[in-house]
């Protein structure tokens, strides 16, 4: 017997001001050449369909009352649910702007936990303005994780584009208190999740994971910094013990060299740049946000919104059309 | 009136166990196609035609007398400059091979610090060993540096490939060391060396370097890490202050995303990983270490002796192909 189709995506609208609006509209149209799985837009009905016009888009909309709908719409129009909306002002963000995407987002994600939506794809939002309407998260995964109930420590943001997947065990802390975060612990429950969830939602029957080195060449043998040998190494023998194929520490200049890419299926590394600097460098236009760990789908394209550029047609969709398809790969595989 | 031809490259054997030899003769094979400037080997008759043979190689070796000699000889067989030698045993090093490494070394330095080398292409050594026969140097950089009376803080290691050049202000150091050692004073310094190299040696009139931040997104003012506001953009400050130009602090995850690695010639990183992932990601194969700022024009693969795969003629050539065609180009701006 054929699984039932997964439930259709939730696309929350993102900062009106930014390259959200025209993106998913863009990815809309482009849903026939990438093959993207049904969605809709949480809200923005007129402010969509600006932001198409203006991207020189022939978007149709259709308003639909329920998730179930956008199966059946998506082939022929985007659908919009629910009522929010507003003007369509590129590049001049206010406070209405913040509000409405606040909401897009509350409500997307409350599709997603309740099972109305397959999963949500959140657009990007600027983290400053929206904390001035009332957002007390540092940034949408922690309020993704927060709906849900899962602590923010245990909702794991990856890195995944076409060459590479990757995974900062520390993210936005100076670099100076990196070492100091490094914990076998920090690597162990980590390892737990990616390693759960390249086998849940990447279809990976038995992941292999690279753990990257926190000093370079590993430290060689303690020369320069002990953390290698003291807790990266013991984290990863003990991920081994659990029955974890996890490898390392791997000197990080190396790891990602194309003739290594091939040796993982995902790389855990021990900070921000170390993750993001390979997979930008690789797969700047591609490059997905995932938040695993949760007990939803939620991915996002992986950059901001763009203000400058909002509203001009230049902004790239790849990122948002690849955000689209992984959501909705993840999602095929939750289906019971 | 034409440029004088610049005098030879002189290129060390590098450790006779690992893959310096093969890849030595592999170049002059490929010394056509690739239109490398006439180089000749220090040392190495018996062991360079032992390697060539394991490759599969048809070499012609010429023992020449003076480095002058290269030049006719270099069209037709691989000039060798005197009687160093040694067995060939790939994969099998040992102290023998260690003090033919290093006399090679010497001597190829000698020859370009006196000026009968247009420059010195350097094969891989492994540190440990050589350490083991007197060498008191922390890397072949150091040696040369030693050898041309220049403080090794002021030789500086450049990582260029095709698609990027990065130097790197820390490099075989802990990751917890780095906030301490990055100073305002170290990256002026730096800087300076870089610029001044770009025109010089990369005949670049008027280079762009790129000073990448310390922490992530720089720190977003101050929120995760102060070094990026208080160390690194003064110290970009007083480059442009001396007309150098230089950018910057600038998140590092995106300095080398493809729209972004045309807008400077060289990135000025803070630490090894944040220099090399950038390279070897996009370039494994290609990666040249040039040293900067030495009155002798210095290059070597960045690759290691690899004495696990030595004589089994599946090291990869690209690096020092590259290096001695760069060595090649530099040498030709410095004639006079």
């Amino acid at each position: 017997m054929a699984r039932p189709a997964p439930a259709p995506l939730a696309i929350s609208l993102g900062d009106p001001a930014g390259i959200g609006p025209e993106l998913l509209a863009t990815a809309w149209a482009a849903r026939t050449v990438h093959a993207l799985p049904p969605f809709f837009a949480v809200g923005g009905a007129t402010l969509l369909a600006a932001a198409a016009q203006r991207r020189g888009l022939d978007l149709r909309i259709q308003r639909i009352a329920d998730p179930a709908e956008a199966n059946e719409v998506f082939p022929t129009a985007l659908p919009v649910l629910g009522d929010l909306d507003g003007p369509y002002r590129p590049g001049a963000p206010d406070r209405d702007g913040a509000s409405l995407a606040l909401a897009s987002l509350t409500d997307a994600t409350a599709l997603a936990t309740t099972g109305g939506a397959g999963g949500v794809v959140t657009s990007p939002i600027a983290k400053s303005r929206l904390a001035e309407v009332g957002f007390a998260h540092p940034g949408q995964t922690e309020f993704v994780a927060a709906a849900c109930g899962v602590a923010p420590a245990d909702a794991v943001m990856m890195l995944a584009s076409p060459a590479l997947r990757t995974v900062p065990l520390t993210v936005h802390v100076a670099l100076a208190e990196v070492p100091r975060l490094v914990t076998r612990e920090l690597i162990l429950r980590r390892g737990r999740i990616v390693a759960a969830a390249l086998v849940r939602d990447f279809g990976i029957a038995r992941p292999r994971l690279a753990v990257s080195a926190l000093n370079p060449h590993g430290g060689e043998d303690g020369k320069f910094g002990d953390e290698d040998r003291t807790v990266v190494a013991p984290a990863i023998a003990a991920l081994c013990a659990e029955g974890i194929d996890a490898s390392g520490p791997h000197a990080a200049d190396a790891l990602f060299a194309p003739h290594n890419r091939d040796s993982f299926d995902a790389a855990l590394c021990m900070y921000h740049d170390q993750a993001l600097i390979p997979i930008k460098a690789l797969d700047f236009d591609a490059g997905v946000n995932v938040t695993l760990g949760l007990p939803i789908v939620r991915t996002s394209p992986d950059h901001g919104t763009a203000f400058a550029i909002a509203g001009q047609a230049r902004a790239h969709p790849g990122a948002t059309i690849a955000a689209i398809r992984l959501a909705g790969e993840c999602a095929a595989r939750r289906v019971p």
